[in-house]
């Protein structure tokens, strides 16, 4: 019988990338590292999703169930993948909970971590408690809680979202645009003014880079519907006067200094590459691009491939990646590590 | 004996679909109303491509080929599908070619049309020859001739790239972000650059939109190895002063007033909705969304779906697509449609 797929990683893609081989009637091992699947939508605790609008625990938790209640999928939670040897349609991975698989492919699906904006001090996190990240605002909603100041509980009346916290940042090394943060912040300014209607809020940015149809869904909707206000601006810093926030920094379109109180700022926090991927990269000997991604190929015919023979990637383990797109992209890894897994069955028999 | 699944278009979705299912063992019948498969990349003669750097007529063409010597792909050109009846499972689709099709299912691939830049008449194009678009440069460089001003063939000393032609533009009804064209555009600059270094290229823009990874090796790349310039800008019209042309409009970050002569001045024109889509509406009995795009469903268990059971859709057909997620998406989109198949051959023998 056939070895099964190996996916590693039980986020969107990976889910994906398991579900896609199940239905092909393919064996697959799932191995992540929580004591839970869903990835960063689940684990982090987002509310509602981009472009679909559904609760991440609905969308991204139905995929879950979908997954762990698949007879062709094995599902291996806590542990990690600590060697990979072997050729393709042939792998052996051993498990850090002394487990071996077997494995005629693999398929990486190891996404990313949260840019941590304290590597941004001038801009407030860990001085002032009401500076907080997307991802906290995502909990705030999706708890049920609302959007308060974690200093005192208090509604706020005015909110600031800075964009490109931790992208487009050559000084602290993040060279990249994390893609989705422009449109989940517009989502998320909505969402805030939904709520709470009498909380003005801005976005600061650098260019609002809401691709494709979020143009008008998200951008011109909430300028329009909502009334959020954009700010084309260089921050300087996030300061206080004791009672509000105050961000600093130039206009760039009027060209002037601009100081603006607030009672909650936002840092619209980027996608760094996994801390894991150093480790990925020699336990799967598969090569990262320069800023620490995994590699993959460039060429159209074979889009899933790493720089290892029968070991693919999908998602947000590649770079930046939408939850949509790391969808597909894990269906698309899918169909090639079973025309791997198939290919090196179809050698063996030869 | 399964029947086979109905692909509709050739492009990079369509191709990638048909592959797909083929590799998974599905027989396919691919319609393209052109006479050669490969979609935009090759009916209009595509350059070297974002991201891969391949050339249009290797990376697709070795798509167009792989399709073509599959014996499970029957790939019927020059026609169209002028009905589709039937339910998942069972379809029969009447050809405009006078055969009829039994599918499973199908997967509609059907693009995206070209924005005709003559409705945008005061940026020049169809007023004077100098006045071309991405697509007509990217056939400039593919043919090997070089980029040459059309209306005296001499090299142009200074070129101008204004971006969102057709896109993010409420006054000609097109609403929505065209998502690839700043970073082809970007990568156009530096083609020009690296063929004619004394060329200048400036690149009027309202965002500049790289997302992801393409920011550094694109947007920044072109700024610091080519010297490409970028204005931010608001452009009122393209005139000629009798020997050159001249870009006027308002610099939105000085606030001035900005005229400048340039050779040659190109269109970086957005994707509109297929022009057949009202057609294919009808015919597949699948709704499209506010702009006429095909609606897809916008739950992620079920990405590829339409309002019409049984019938897919990938890629641009979609809205504004890239090429890379058009190839995901009809791997994607093929999984759902054999999925459905399956499921619907399963039915039938219950």
């Amino acid at each position: 019988m056939n070895r099964p797929v190996l996916v590693v990683g039980g986020g969107p893609a990976g889910l994906s990338a398991a579900n896609a081989l199940a239905m092909a009637g393919q064996r697959v091992v799932l191995v992540d590292k929580a004591d839970r699947l869903g990835g960063a939508p689940i684990l982090s605790g987002y509310a509602k999703l981009v472009p679909s609008g559904e609760w991440a625990k609905d969308a991204i938790g139905g995929m879950v169930r979908r997954v762990e209640s698949n007879k062709l999928i094995d599902v291996r939670k806590n542990a990690t993948v600590k060697t990979f040897t072997g050729s393709p349609g042939d792998f052996r991975a051993a498990l850090s909970d002394g487990k071996t698989v077997e494995a005629s492919a693999a398929v990486l699906c190891t996404g990313f971590t949260h840019f941590d904006s304290v590597n941004k001090p001038e801009w407030g996190f860990g001085t002032y408690p009401d500076v907080v990240t997307t991802t906290q605002v995502e909990q705030m909603l999706s708890s049920g809680k609302g959007v308060r100041c974690p200093s005192d509980g208090r509604v706020p009346e005015r909110v600031a979202i800075l964009l490109c916290v931790g992208s487009r940042d050559r000084q602290i090394g993040r060279e990249w645009c994390s893609k989705i943060c422009c449109t989940v912040s517009s989502n998320l300014a909505m969402e805030i003014r939904e709520t709470l209607p009498k909380c003005n809020v801005y976005i600061y940015y650098m260019d609002i880079r809401t691709f494709g149809l979020y143009e008008d869904t998200y951008y011109w909707k909430s300028q329009e519907e909502f009334k959020v206000k954009y700010i084309k601006a260089r921050i300087a810093e996030v300061t206080s006067d004791g009672k509000r926030l105050i961000v600093k920094g130039e206009d760039t379109l009027v060209k002037r200094p601009i100081t603006i109180p607030f009672d909650m700022v936002v840092h619209a926090i980027g996608m760094d590459p996994n801390v894991d991927n150093m480790t990925l990269s020699a336990v799967f000997d598969v090569k990262l691009e320069k800023h620490g991604h995994i590699a993959k190929a460039s060429t159209y015919s074979n889009m899933s491939a790493t720089s290892h023979p029968g070991v693919f990637v999908a998602g947000a383990a590649t770079g930046p990646e939408t939850i949509d797109d790391s969808i597909a992209q894990g269906q698309s890894a899918a169909m090639a590590a079973l025309t791997a897994s198939q290919g090196a069955m179809k050698e063996a028999a030869e």
